[in-house]
């Protein structure tokens, strides 16, 4: 942590102008959403993605110009797959796109290592995810309000600019969003235990009613509606993170093996004809439910959003 | 399914009159909320449970008289946890508390075939599982409308008495419900993947939050408030209803577990050096979550209801 607080010093010493122009890349949900908060507050924003037709879209709703930038803008925001991040800020590092980059990918560390590796310049780029997102995509699903009251975390790497890191900052107070400095791998495997294996889990449990009778589907109820919401995320988007957050998922996800191999035993036990084991496994299970209370009350309140589908 | 159009058929034949009166035994969520559902359509309902205080605290917000009956009624509601209806059933059905008896436990076998070992008149019981609740319990979370446009399954027996499903399906209208007759079986084996195994893996998930810190909970976003919400439902009545259910949760966690396999090798694939692997692994992955989407999509579309914690 002490590196993280040294750029955190840093970056408050830093001259804070405000973001005067701005660029997205990748017009999606995410992307729009960026564009529709900076334009709203006077940022000069243009928008680019590989799908030209998906830029003006993304303008028509008012996120910006549809148009590469006359000169470089004061920061980009790279918004697409944590895959395709290196490739991309390598390019328009040197095409001058502008004169610091951040991203918004769910994934920190591996692209950092791979851009870094690859070329680019790690003192004009700081790794971000903001805490929000939606089941629907495209730039259709956007709203300016998206990031309101969300966490934004931010990864500056040892070799980061901390005028990089105030560009940043300045994105995500215009956005509503609160700031967290993090470690990148800390967040990786922050995000593997609150988002990635939830999200796997949720497809596990969504999948097992893909070839369900329609008649007993019947007996869905609003929890199982909730809890596999989070499964109609877009699945190439999702096997990308996935991809690039492998190892912390797959531990966490090892985790929650053992202990539902524990369940399952708990449940055999109370199944079966002996008191002593039928005891054992009520305890058994009473203690993972009790846990499990103790754990969701931790949560953070909802910030106000639309209710979900 | 031969056994249930049958009981179908003649419940369709016996004389319909209104239900005039009713008792509710266990004046919980579920049955304050049956309760004021009676109450507001003008039948004159019982409230007892095993705490005088609370039975009470039920008739203070209008659902009905805490009290006894002083003739059997129409129909008695047994609102308790799967464990408790036997004993219950046999109880109220010798002190002549109802001509006919229903009941709202998540599991509808075993408890059936405990009451009819333990003497219980089959005839005069029809099996009830109305798909509504909430996190909080007590009849201060109760509503009205809880049951509004939900499913609520009931479970004849062969030794059943029509009448018995007349009196209950009569319930079912007036709490605005819409009725579902299934064999009891059927019924236990669908709620273990619809409903008790997602709870158990939502409590996996969030008890893995119990001694995560603080400072990393800030990324906890929408998703995993969702896809853990049911975890705070209370761990005496779901150890109840998941000792009640042992052997069908087992089977789909069994099955889950098996997949979480797939899963975690899919992912140790990808995080591994072999490119034939890592294809292998992200194809894996892939499917997973489009068929996660798949049987998500397949759900019902949500009844109104307040927006959850």
């Amino acid at each position: 942590m002490s590196e993280l607080n040294t750029v955190e010093a840093e970056f408050h010493r830093v001259d804070r102008r405000p973001l005067r122009t701005a660029a997205v890349v990748g017009t999606g949900l995410i992307g729009t959403s960026v564009g529709l908060a900076l334009s709203a507050r006077g940022v000069t924003t243009y928008l680019l993605d590989r799908d030209p037709e998906v830029a003006r879209e993304a303008a028509a709703l008012g996120a910006g110009r549809a148009a590469r930038p006359p000169h470089p803008v004061d920061l980009a925001v790279l918004a697409m797959p944590p895959s395709a991040i290196p490739s991309a800020l390598i390019e328009y590092q040197r095409s001058g796109l502008a004169h610091y980059f951040t991203d918004v990918g769910s994934v920190k560390l591996p692209p950092q290592r791979t851009a870094a590796t690859a070329g680019a310049d790690l003192r004009g780029y700081v790794g971000g995810h903001p805490m929000a997102g939606a089941e629907r995509s495209g730039p259709s699903a956007a709203r300016a309000d998206l990031f309101h009251g969300r966490t934004w975390v931010l990864t500056p790497s040892a070799r980061t600019d901390p005028a990089a890191v105030a560009r940043a900052s300045e994105l995500i107070r215009l956005c509503g969003a609160e700031l967290l400095l993090m470690d990148a791998a800390e967040h990786d495997r922050t995000v593997a235990l609150t988002s990635h294996a939830p999200h796997l889990l949720a497809s596990l449990i969504a999948g097992r009613l893909a070839d369900t009778d329609p008649a007993r589907l019947r007996l869905a109820g609003a929890g199982l509606r909730d809890t596999t919401r989070i499964a109609l995320g877009d699945p190439d988007l999702w096997t990308d993170i996935l991809r690039s957050n492998a190892a912390p998922v797959a531990e966490v996800l090892r985790e929650v093996a053992d202990e539902l191999a524990v369940a399952v035993a708990a449940l055999d036990w109370l199944a079966g004809p002996d008191p002593a084991q039928q005891l054992r496994g009520e305890r058994e299970l009473h203690h993972l439910l009790s846990l499990g209370v103790a754990g969701r009350e931790r949560l953070p309140a909802a910030a106000a959003q639309p209710a979900g589908r």
